[in-house]
């Protein structure tokens, strides 16, 4: 069967009106053209479907059958329909976002924000690491993400099961910085220069990870040695190590507002710092955006700034 | 929106296969034909409804809002596919018939052999007047009716609301007989000619009827003069009469067997007798005919016969 929503429709309200003036009148199209969608309707069935008896059209047991069919499949699109305009109007949907956790500090106040503007729209948020993150977008579990750099410059990762493109786009800077314990005489002199901080021992993340590659290219570029004194696996344990006093930490900005505050860590002022990182949305360059998607990705583009501490 | 049955049907395929090989199989189509269908439906939707991710396809929220309606959709039209199936194979269906009451004898006959043979048809009979079974015909209520000669050789009749053309077609003799109480004297000697018997009073039908109509044709032919005793509105008030000795009567030799058996009346041999008319199944020219309905009106013309005595 070829049977097209158009005839369902021509047929629905030839049944209803009993007349193809006023079926045309309604669908407002010619009567011609409500003769032909009948008649491309009658040539996919066996049987005849209606009747017209005393210049009244009526559907005969099999019209009949088709017709209540019919009723049910034009409700069924207009459901469709209704989701779609709603998806448009931006009323309805979901949004599933994927964010590494040293962006959840600014990440959960814009989705606020963001949740306040569209209440109707089903918002599930991950915080993760990076590997997580990937793993995610690898299965098409995330709409976007929000990151630090990319793996590689041509935005593909790799995976177990296959290569995939990344549409990451920059939009706010990631300052590194140096952090020392609250009030370490180091915050007194400023600014320090690199070949004087590099002295010091550093608290670490581990050596596959963006932010250390990034720390080590700066003191490479800057001729200077980085001592480690510990590696660790998350920005969390950096930061409470160097409170604790285990050496200085290089993390970004963003991740230490709450411990400012609460005067656990300071940041050293120094020379050649901050770091000029950036944060990243991405999705799959396979992935089509919804149209929610595409409004978070662009209130991303636009707003984020305003949740962090300049 | 035009969106197919065919487009429904490829899009749900590829949904539960991931594959536009595997769909194309399965639809015994061409991918190239595959891809085609997804495109004109993507054209119809304003929001993407699949994305292949990894060379997996993978449904978008508006895909799987679709998805489920195509799999409720393509429900519905199988549901209406073996409709028609069962109806092509007399399996499933219904069929209207309108009776007079002069070939309810036999046409009950008929009617239980017919339902042995189509156990599955629903049935539904109307043994009524002419004037009821003209009504029915008018307002579309019955497929069939099995009557005695149609109003009007050209086979239209009029009603407070339009003409309606009839298909009719003669299937059985209707033998018009002359009755008289059971062992009335006149049955000895045989047979009477036509002038002999009008010199008798007869009980007989409504001026309007086609019975008397036939009657006075009859006697007039052969120059007899008809004396009417009484008129009745109904067959069995006419052999109820004759019984009583009212009269004699002219009815079908069809509608009196059980009259015969019970030795309540008696037919009247006479010359010229029975005068032939015919039993009609009929159907407005503009109905269309359900596969049962044909069904039933190619039998009534192959075996009612059986079903009268001789």
């Amino acid at each position: 069967m070829h049977i097209t929503y158009r005839q369902l429709q021509v047929f629905s309200s030839l049944i209803k009106t009993s007349s193809y003036a006023a079926t045309a009148d309604k669908l407002c199209i010619t009567q011609a053209a409500v003769y032909m969608q009948m008649k491309l309707l009658q040539e996919q069935i066996p049987l005849s479907i209606i009747e017209k008896i005393n210049n009244k059209i009526t559907p005969t047991d099999t019209g009949l059958q088709l017709f209540e069919q019919a009723q049910k499949t034009i409700y069924q699109f207009s459901k469709i329909n209704d989701f779609v305009q709603q998806t448009l109007k931006l009323e309805q949907g979901s949004l599933s976002l994927s964010v590494v956790s040293t962006a959840g500090l600014f990440a959960t106040r814009l989705l606020k924000n963001f949740v306040e503007k569209y209440p109707k729209i089903k918002i599930s948020l991950s915080i993760v690491n990076q590997k997580t993150m990937y793993q995610q977008l690898e299965e098409n579990l995330c709409d976007l993400v929000i990151m630090g750099e990319p793996f590689s410059k041509n935005k593909i990762f790799q995976t177990p099961k296959a290569n995939y493109a990344l549409q990451a786009k920059p939009f706010m800077e990631n300052p590194l910085v140096i952090i020392a314990p609250f009030n370490n005489k180091l915050i007194r002199k400023k600014p320090h220069t690199l070949s004087k901080l590099s002295q010091e021992k550093f608290v670490v993340r581990e050596a596959q990870s963006g932010t250390r590659l990034a720390i080590q290219k700066h003191f490479k570029k800057y001729k200077c040695e980085l001592k480690v004194a510990m590696e660790m696996n998350s920005g969390e344990a950096i930061k409470q190590s160097v409170a604790a006093g285990l050496g200085l930490g290089i993390v970004s900005q963003h991740t230490i507002e709450w411990e400012l505050e609460a005067k656990k860590l300071s940041v050293v002022p120094a020379e050649s710092f901050p770091i000029k990182r950036q944060w990243f949305v991405a999705h799959l360059t396979q992935k089509k955006l919804s149209p929610i998607a595409t409004e978070f990705y662009n209130y991303t583009l636009q707003n984020a700034h305003k949740f962090v501490l300049q």
